[in-house]
């Protein structure tokens, strides 16, 4: 019973450690782990294994198991392969994409034959009209609030973060992937002006996670963290690319926004995965007869001889910096609306007890606003997005031109047709409406995006500078023979390009919208247009994800802005913390104990002496709980009780718990005489795994991680054979991690013997163990923690923390610890001098430097310190703290 | 005179370090500089400046000056903005680009032109169809040779050692610049295959360097490595994107092929430059009346409607493996080419005398062979590359389809029509010929690359392809109604994109046809070509790029393979080097004269003691050898000598360098006291920096770089000024670089004073000096050198290695120094495991690993060995080596 428990808290153990802080060194442990594995599988003929389950299933169809466990195995070798893995991920993702889409259009196919049947009565119209997307979006809100609420929103901002090595709990599951995809299908279902690109990423992400999660049942490899982000990466451009057909741009795409460093041997996963996905799209188009070919899916067919005159960049620059206004608004707009519903308190509380009153209300009104015999006919209200789209890329000009060429509007054209006002006001009253609902709409709680709804206002304003350009200019610019009007589709595409640009702060929508489109002959207007928003949206607002980051303040890095120099001029030793915990190799544990009450912080360092302040390494805070509960475990003390009143009665108790436990202290014997353990015959290996001991895997990892593939494996075996090795797994996992995550509920017999120690007994015996000096023997250590000196630069700094992922770093002057950065400074760092943007502002600290004294003597002091210490042949100074140690951390 | 020199050296000093290997620390401090300089800039209004000069200037035009003074000021401020720059560096680009376009374009004319004259005499013919070429080479590789050799080749093999932090001498100054530019144009002139992409991506970093060193005439701003560098990348973008007019395929295809981080947030510069150098070079275009307006480069007019049907993909697939293997048989080829050239040793000799033989020779036989009349009808050799890619891409179907609809070749197309065999032939001959020529001419030491030939191979590869399938399927494939005939320029494009893709190693080559031919509508096809081409060829040879790397022996770190998994496996214990020289705090001159005869390390680990072994730091080797001749010096025996024998006769002297000298000494004599120094008094910042003392830097920046801005402040006034304060600064450099630099010329007086020793007297104080403790506090100390621990992963490695751009890295266990590691040891690690693929490969360490100790009980060993040491109380052990050291490296 105890070691069962034992063991499960091993493996739960093993899950904090997989889901740490220490993404890195795990990711390496992983990796190892994995190759061991594959190892295993790959080198080894395993000639045992079908007759060793031929055992279990002698009865009928032996020759057909032993097929299907040839085919197994083969399948094993080759999923361990990327590109299996890309493959399946693109073509579940295109499934995905393409059962959506049709599910949107089925469910905006029924609004429309719903207020087109009900055309008899106005009233019945509206109700038909306003309901539908109510209902759809109340269901959306509260099924998502229901299953999953990390399904809520876009899903980029916590991509990145996920990227950056944080993570996130419940944000890649399976619920979570079920809650977003039909809560994203009714919301879009609805009608809203909502996206579905950002939750794509997600859902992208969610279904890498799940895909390596399944596959991980045949083997290892997918066990290894650093494989997982490169994988999960290439995710985020599958999710952009399926979801416009736009390889190359869901490529781009998902590296500006998620990334901020970038390995560009990662580069070909996401386009193959991405390009896969897009094709398989397409391909279910033509094979549902939707398309002739594989083709873009907004097509253009401008003319390719002239698309534009060099007379026009002029228009395009405008449309360009306009968007970067207009997209910073869209993002400033849309923070005010979360903040402002967040800060109105009795707004709050009262949404808080109803939570389906506001998406419901929101929808209301925007469905209202949109009726189109009502206020939409203005605004183009019955058209849908993608129609919309269409309509705005249109070829033609809508604009009069002159008298004689009165243009017919055809089709769903017609919607942008009023006839007692002209076409200009219809779009400025469009983009106008379009622009706050988009905005309000994107805050609902729905999974949901803002990339489209802000794409069409794009499309919708260029279209608006285009008609302008042709009502002014009716037989267009070029002053040579030909004639070439001016074609107003071609705007729609620069706007579209350039206020997604602006909001998402990226310069591959110019990307995306060549692809979506199927035209790449406005490639210079578009890229202008892209560049100038960009710039003006980026020096006002930060962008739409970012916006969201800070909102939901998950844990982030700013970036430094376009050529912020006087960031050159702050140091680590500005913003870093000086006054932080740590641990000494020779301290007791009531330091510890000490240590942990004054500080907060996830890993502590580890230093020599407080007198010498050599950083050795960092100890996890879990760890120094752990040291610490090991020492004062009621196991200890049964142990000091028994050795001291019965001694001869400790013998006769031999049961495992207690032999592990002996074998324990003799451990913590041995360190206490100094001398190191012989090789320990309690650590076996596992079984199952140690098939081939050859296959150059120390103990550790094997150890450190023993039930769970041991136990994956054993699954093909028939449910009713015993667990060989499962006992002895929980013994070698308890043996194992005795030390480090002491037993904490002691057997009965133990309890019992623990009784006859009064409180006042036990206080005293604590208080004695307190006063000893710590074993680190058995703690785990990073022996290589991150360091940096107090002269590196905020901007290098910045840049090894977006490099390394890193959460904090230690800062040490020749070894000594002086200090720790952590996410936290370096934000506030880089914020604080991001505020005053013309003035310079200076960290308060930065302004001493020029008194003090020069840097070089500062670093030559700490040296000679060092040095000198070592001329007078290690001296015992042991107890005072040392004058010359100014900015000693306190701790001790 | 003593004083100018040691100015002058102290400014080599300063170079040093500035091209030295610590590029991090130094971009670090460049910034820091360029911060402050900006500070004193910007901040201070600076109303004395006009009014200082006016002093000078009093006469004809004071309002003139005061004017143009004024709009220097305002230059200087904006000319530190990134976009100034990049603006500049895109119009000078376009420029050279189209400047060098028309002069290529003049050239080839006129060969066109003479051939077409003398078409009455074929031996005349011949004669200058193969005069012209060969001379136009002759004279680009003599040129190249005699201006500068560094401008031979392609370019972005250096462009990627150079951005991976290298320096490479020579590479990026305006004797390059004018060879690369000419040699180039001269080599393209003379219609041979070769390529001018890749010598324009080094044509446009050199323009950036060159621009950035003219810029910095106006301020500090550009004398910022790692802004350098950032600016560098944006000019490999700008290089593809004007030679292509292709700025989304210039940019992603420069970080393909020199980066293997990508920092997004440089992101921008490279398509704001990109876009803008595009933008004019297709505006000179215009201007020009080559075009009408802004279109692609080689524009194609396929159908928009039904670009390709579902069933012709499985053709370009054939086109994307089948250029797999074109691409990597082209990368052995001209490997092979060059290896055979190199080791023949008769051809060798005799090409070195004769240098300019084997340009001529090759071009003899290229020429000759495609002499129109002659071999040249069966290849279309007449055409010009850019003539041939037109055709290539023509929308017509050359193949006979039916015998009704035989195809006219008109124009330019005739070249390819031949009258006794058909266009088969033709473009199969083209194909064979030219693969081997463009993959011998691309080894002809002129400025040239392989792109452009490829892609033209490519194309009529494809080409190929297309046509064999229109005349299978003479009506299409499609099975409805609409007969959609098949596209052969279409599959031309696909060819060109994926042969270029596979020779590269790089997807971009997919976005840079589209832009090309300003058609995105078989985006499709080419992304499934171009992929399946790169992983055949990357499976097959490295990109061309690597292999001239290896060839020219550049530093450079091999990518790890796609999903090696046993990399997973290698450990840095595997592959370190146990066996390093290091320095200790308490060592003595002996030992670090006897290091620096023992080890070639450019960076020496500086450890505790050695029996501790705890790194403190590293010191560069020539810091080591200053710090040893310091000691050693001439002075030193002097001031020893006169301080013995005339103690009275030292006070007389009182010129500067003796005074340095004593101060030099009483340095020495306070580190051995032990006690900090008083601040310098001899430390005054230079005049001209220190006009704004507040300005928050410290003394030591200002010192380590006295004189550069401050003189190049200076040249605006008249030069007949005497330049103030430059023997002040003479001094302090002095001063500053002493203890570092020690004199090794010593002043006239003190030779005569020092040949009063004897040889013996002066062996005999050198002896006794070695014998002195080291005094490290004069010594530039990197505090913390880059620090990885034994179980770091080789994947890992790697990684940190390509991040951070690092040459070396300490191994260190629980702060002990065990190890080092660097590019080569990591290197070599990649390599020998990607020998045997199937088979694992693992370093002969690896497989002690089993038996050995499990990690846990070695880190624990050393940890405890540390711990048991405190709990002695600092026992005096210096003496013993230690057994339980049993790795500790030699060096003492």
């Amino acid at each position: 019973m105890a070691s069962d428990s034992e063991a499960q808290r091993a493996l739960q153990y093993e899950q904090t450690l997989m889901y740490g802080r220490y993404t890195q060194d795990l990711g390496t442990f992983a990796k190892d782990e994995a190759a061991r594995l594959r190892l295993q599988e790959g080198d080894t003929p395993r000639p045992r294994r079908p007759s060793e389950l031929l055992e279990y299933s002698q009865g009928r169809c032996a020759p057909c198991r032993v097929c299907a466990l040839q085919c197994q195995r083969f399948l094993i070798s080759k999923v361990g392969e990327d590109w299996v893995f890309l493959i399946l991920l693109g073509l579940v993702m295109a499934l995905v994409s393409w059962a959506m889409d049709f599910a949107i259009a089925t469910c905006l196919q029924a609004q429309k034959w719903m207020y087109g049947g009900l055309d008899t009565n106005v009233l019945l119209q509206y109700m038909a009209w306003v309901t539908y997307p109510t209902v759809l979006i109340t269901f959306s809100a509260g099924f998502t609030q229901i299953l999953a609420p990390q399904a809520v929103g876009s899903g980029i901002p916590e991509m990145k973060t996920i990227l950056r090595g944080v993570v996130l709990k419940e944000y890649l599951t399976l619920k979570t992937f079920v809650a977003k995809v039909i809560g994203l299908t009714c919301a879009l279902g609805s009608g809203m002006p909502l996206g579905k690109e950002g939750p794509f990423v997600h859902i992208a992400s969610m279904c890498a996670a799940l895909l390596s999660r399944f596959l991980s049942l045949f083997g290892g490899f997918y066990e290894n963290e650093a494989r997982n982000i490169e994988m999960l990466a290439a995710a985020c451009a599958v999710g952009v690319g399926c979801c416009f057909a736009a390889p190359i741009g869901g490529v781009l795409f998902s590296i500006e926004v998620t990334s901020t460093f970038f390995a560009v041997r990662n580069y070909w996963r996401g386009f193959f995965a991405a390009t896969f996905s897009a094709f398989i799209f397409r391909v279910l188009a033509v094979w549902n007869k939707d398309e002739e070919t594989i083709t873009a899916l907004f097509k253009t067919r401008f003319r390719l001889d002239f698309p534009f005159d060099l007379q026009e960049l002029p228009a395009f620059a405008v449309i360009g910096i306009a968007s970067g206004f207009g997209g910073a608004l869209f993002v400033y707009l849309n923070r005010k609306i979360v903040q402002f519903m967040r800060r109105q308190k009795t707004i709050n509380r009262f949404l808080m007890k109803k939570r389906l009153l506001f998406p419901a209300l929101v929808t209301l009104i925007i469905s209202t606003l949109t009726f189109p015999p009502g206020f939409g006919q203005f605004m183009a209200g019955q058209l849908t997005q993608k129609d919309t789209l269409v309509t705005l890329f249109d070829n033609q000009t809508w604009a009069k031109q002159g008298i004689s060429n009165e243009f017919e509007y055809l089709g769903i054209l017609e919607a942008w047709h009023h006839p007692r006002s002209n076409v200009f006001v219809t779009l400025i009253v469009f983009i106008l409406m379009k622009f706050w609902m988009s905005a309000l709409a994107t805050t609902i709680p729905v999974p949901c995006g803002a990339f489209m709804p802000v794409f069409v206002i794009g499309a919708a304003f260029g279209r608006l500078v285009g008609e302008s350009m042709a009502a002014w200019f009716p037989d267009g610019i070029h002053t040579d023979s030909n004639i070439y009007r001016i074609v107003p589709g071609g705007y729609a595409v620069v706007g579209a390009a350039a206020l997604s640009g602006a909001v998402t702060h990226t310069v591959s929508t110019a990307v995306i919208v060549f692809e979506l489109t199927g035209q790449i002959s406005h490639i210079l207007p578009v890229m202008i247009a892209v560049i100038l928003a960009n710039a003006v949206a980026q020096s006002l607002q930060p962008s739409l994800y970012d916006s969201i980051i800070r909102i939901k303040k998950l844990p982030y890095l700013p970036e430094l802005g376009w050529g912020h120099h006087e960031k050159y001029n702050v140091r680590v030793e500005d913003i870093m913390v000086r006054d932080i915990g740590y641990v000494t190799l020779n301290c007791k544990y009531r330091d510890l104990q000490q240590v942990l009450h004054s500080t907060k912080m996830k890993s502590l360092p580890l230093v020599e002496s407080a007198e010498s302040m050599i950083l050795l390494g960092s100890i996890e805070r879990a760890q120094v709980g752990a040291l610490l509960s090991s020492q004062l475990s009621p196991q200890r003390r049964l142990l000091t009780l028994r050795q001291k009143v019965l001694p001869e009665d400790g013998h006769r108790l031999s049961d495992s718990s207690i032999r592990f436990q002996v074998r324990g202290a003799t451990t913590l014997g041995d360190a206490w005489s100094g001398c190191p353990p012989p090789p320990s015959p309690y650590r076996p290996i596992p079984a199952q795994i140690s098939t081939e001991t050859s296959s150059g895997t120390p103990a550790r990892p094997a150890l450190r991680k023993p039930l769970k593939p041991a136990l994956k494996r054993v699954h093909s075996s028939p449910p009713d054979s015993p667990p060989a090795g499962s006992a002895d797994h929980a013994g070698i996992a308890l043996k194992n991690l005795f030390c480090a995550n002491a037993a904490t509920e002691p057997t009965e017999e133990e309890m019992i013997l623990g009784d006859k120690m009064t409180p006042a007994e036990i206080l005293e015996w604590e208080e004695q163990q307190l006063d000893q000096l710590v074993d680190f023997s058995s703690a785990k250590i990073d022996p290589a923690p991150f360091q940096l000196v107090e002269h590196t630069s905020l901007h290098k700094t910045h840049t090894i923390f977006s490099l390394l992922g890193l959460d904090h770093a230690f800062v040490t002057s020749i070894g000594r610890l002086v200090g720790m950065v952590s996410l936290k400074e370096l934000r506030k760092a880089i914020e604080g001098s991001l505020t005053g943007k013309g003035v310079k502002v200076r960290p308060p600290l930065a302004s001493f430097r020029d008194s003090t004294a020069s840097t070089t003597e500062a670093d030559t002091t700490a040296l000679r310190q060092l040095w000198d210490r070592h001329q007078h042949h290690h001296m015992p100074r042991e107890a005072g703290p040392g004058g010359d140690d100014e900015d000693t951390p306190k701790g001790q």
